[in-house]
């Protein structure tokens, strides 16, 4: 039986100029993969080469966290972005980034959409494809790094793109498998210590407790973790050193 | 004795969403170089992808017009950028635009600075360095246009980057050799036909008539023609045919 | 029988920094009521102070023309802002053209929303509030300018405020006095001859023809003229002569 | 003999977005006078909104804290704009802030220019008087709250407008009672207990030991506060507490 293996993700590099958001330093210890802001609803330029340097000193992948152009908003806000710009805004994005992985010996290793256009890519066809369309314009073997199920995946194999993906360890699921919505009852985990147990159901028998209570199975090839909450750190650390002591391997995908 | 060759270089892609500057078609007809704006003056990213789809279709080749952030003043207002983040800002641009240069089948081939950062790096050794700096995080073999003699372009051959030198047909020399600064008498040349027979001498003879009235040389590898007043793709049309009628060859620098 | 009076607005200052798009000054010759751009989708301060300026010294009235934050996009992208960031912004844009329009010796005298803001309050009920709550933030008797029957007008109609209804002379109505969508067959009237006489009709007669060709009522105390196509300004004066010599007087809501 | 009296600022909602700096709501409770940032190196329109309805609620004056248009290097960088585009944007930013002080009931009471401009106008004659050209735009009665005899306050004695000098507890003073430049050795005290002695000895005796160990004077009728480091609002809350407790008066300037 082969040993069970799971990826670590956590958005890094959040913060923009004077602010930061996220624990950089404290993350990059503990994930697999990096998801790098890259400047449209966080990130400068400083900071994105910065998080580049330390993620390929520790052997962290890269990832391209693209986003609606909304610094004000945090890309938060869903936007009606027609598929030419939209699709041109995710290319721009990715290279950006491109230029600080490879000056720090690397490259990015995937893409995930952010926020608003990570969960409108889960149903908006048009603007799945424009975001495929964009990773296409970077690159024609990116993987993309999303929610199984997902227009965006299934647009990503369309196209011949290798799809990775992720589940979420402080998020309540449907017996369906889907998430549950926030703002719905119960929808986020706060407990740490069911946060913990979860991974490790996850990422070692492929299950999680449904919010009614069924065993529903879970497919997920990455684990993703919050990086911008009190205590998030140290909370990513305990999962890690459960998984691991569990017997479950943590690595990047390949 | 070996023909005269000179390129041809203008800014191109200086809209930003709604709004156009350059008459970029007409334009890439004439030039052998695009300054292609990277987003931070101007240049949202269709119109960068654009403009790079177009440049590569006629063998126009494509440069990163790197620039101070700053969509309001267009670039145009200094700003005491520390190194650091000048540096990560210059890189940022030009992996933005290699990405749709490449998806266009070509590379971006050389750098130059735009507008208010164009004339501090004449001087400043400081931001002059920084983006050398920049440069080299995205490509340690990438030429640098700028200005005889500035500071820019000294640090690029001390880094061992390729420089290539430009000329202002439209601009006043002093004696020395630099131009005139805008703002004194003459120092910007509006009459059409003195610009081409200015651009002749450039190219072929490599001198030109000084604001005094002396004859001085000018070293220049490549023309600057203007691109955002009324009449100048026409004007740039004609200043291309007089040089090659009189048996200048127009061609990018290698 | 009293005299048909009518209001002519367009929009005007919708440049940014180095970029123009109207002719104000032409515009502003020609319409009583000026929508100023107030630095979300365009303005800058600097154009913002001069067109009030221009527009006091004429007698034009100033209008508020808010917008989501959107440079990009022109405002032309819907956004899922937040109610309470959405008032907030619209309350910020109007204090922001107030200082302008005080300082020329008059007052911002209504709002309206711009682009896709405009399309979302015709029906949105959240962002139609927030609008409502902003403009309320900023002065408790702003009118405001709107489509008849949007849900905009109905909020600030439930709010207190003085409400100014539009229509459009170049755009098809359908048989119920709605606006034929963008995009559909005819929707968009160019032919500058019609758009005269249709004018005409809905500040006179109070009517116009539909799509399918029957004759309907059409509420309007402004004519909406658009100011950012070529020969815009002509057709504007072409519809103003017409009007006037009609007998339809045109002047200011009060 | 009169109490000694002194006004207590400090800068305010200086987030953006999803970023925060400050403790707004603990310097509230401390401060007598409110910076607040109004958009262009921080502050958006619900952070402006909601830090002047609490401003209000406590008294605590609200003053507009304008700044270079440059989110990305928080205002410090120091910018040539034109002083047309200056006095504008300074113009902007009160009028924007001011819609929320009216709401909550008050009215911006000052200006305070923030960073790299608030070190420009020191001796920058070009925009210290754009500043005060967009302050008188806004309100030619509006008090200008700077460093005593610098240039900008001159140039506002020259308008007419009302000046208010402040002094920096955590600075070292120079023997001509300047400002020791930062990156100087002493140039900032950290040792808490000293800058609370020092910020009495200015309100209260209107001196303070220079860095080379005389005793000098300092106007102020206002103690900056630093507000953006760790254990910032303790020790503002500290400094209050030593002053009352020593028989000053801790009350905005009239």
């Amino acid at each position: 039986m082969s040993t069970p293996t799971i990826d670590l993700n956590a958005d890094l590099g959040e913060g923009f100029g004077r602010w930061r958001l996220t624990d950089d330093d404290e993350l990059l210890s503990v994930v697999t993969s990096a998801n790098v802001a890259c400047g449209f609803h966080a990130g400068d330029p400083a900071t994105m080469r910065r998080v580049c340097e330390r993620a390929a000193e520790r052997g962290v992948r890269i990832g391209a966290q693209v986003s609606y152009r909304d610094l004000a908003g945090f890309g938060r806000r869903a936007m009606d972005v027609p598929a030419a710009e939209l699709a041109a805004e995710v290319a721009y994005q990715i290279g950006a980034l491109e230029v600080f992985a490879r000056a720090a010996g690397t490259r990015v290793a995937y893409v995930k959409p952010h926020g608003a256009l990570y969960n409108r890519v889960v149903h908006d066809e048009d603007q799945a494809g424009a975001v495929i369309e964009g990773v296409l314009l970077a690159d024609e073997a990116m993987p993309l790094l999303g929610l199984p199920g997902s227009r965006l995946l299934e647009a990503a194999q369309e196209a011949g793109l290798p799809v990775v993906t992720e589940a979420f360890a402080d998020r309540a699921y449907t017996d369906e498998g889907t998430l549950v919505p926030r703002g719905e009852e119960g929808a986020v985990i706060t407990d740490a210590d069911a946060v913990v147990e979860r991974s490790l159901g996850m990422a070692g028998a492929g299950a999680v407790t449904s919010l009614s209570g069924r065993e529903i199975a879970v497919r997920a090839r990455s684990l993703c973790l919050h990086g911008d909450t009190p205590g998030a750190a140290d909370l990513a650390r305990r999962v890690r050193s459960r998984l691991e002591s569990a017997g479950v391997r943590v690595a990047a995908f390949a």
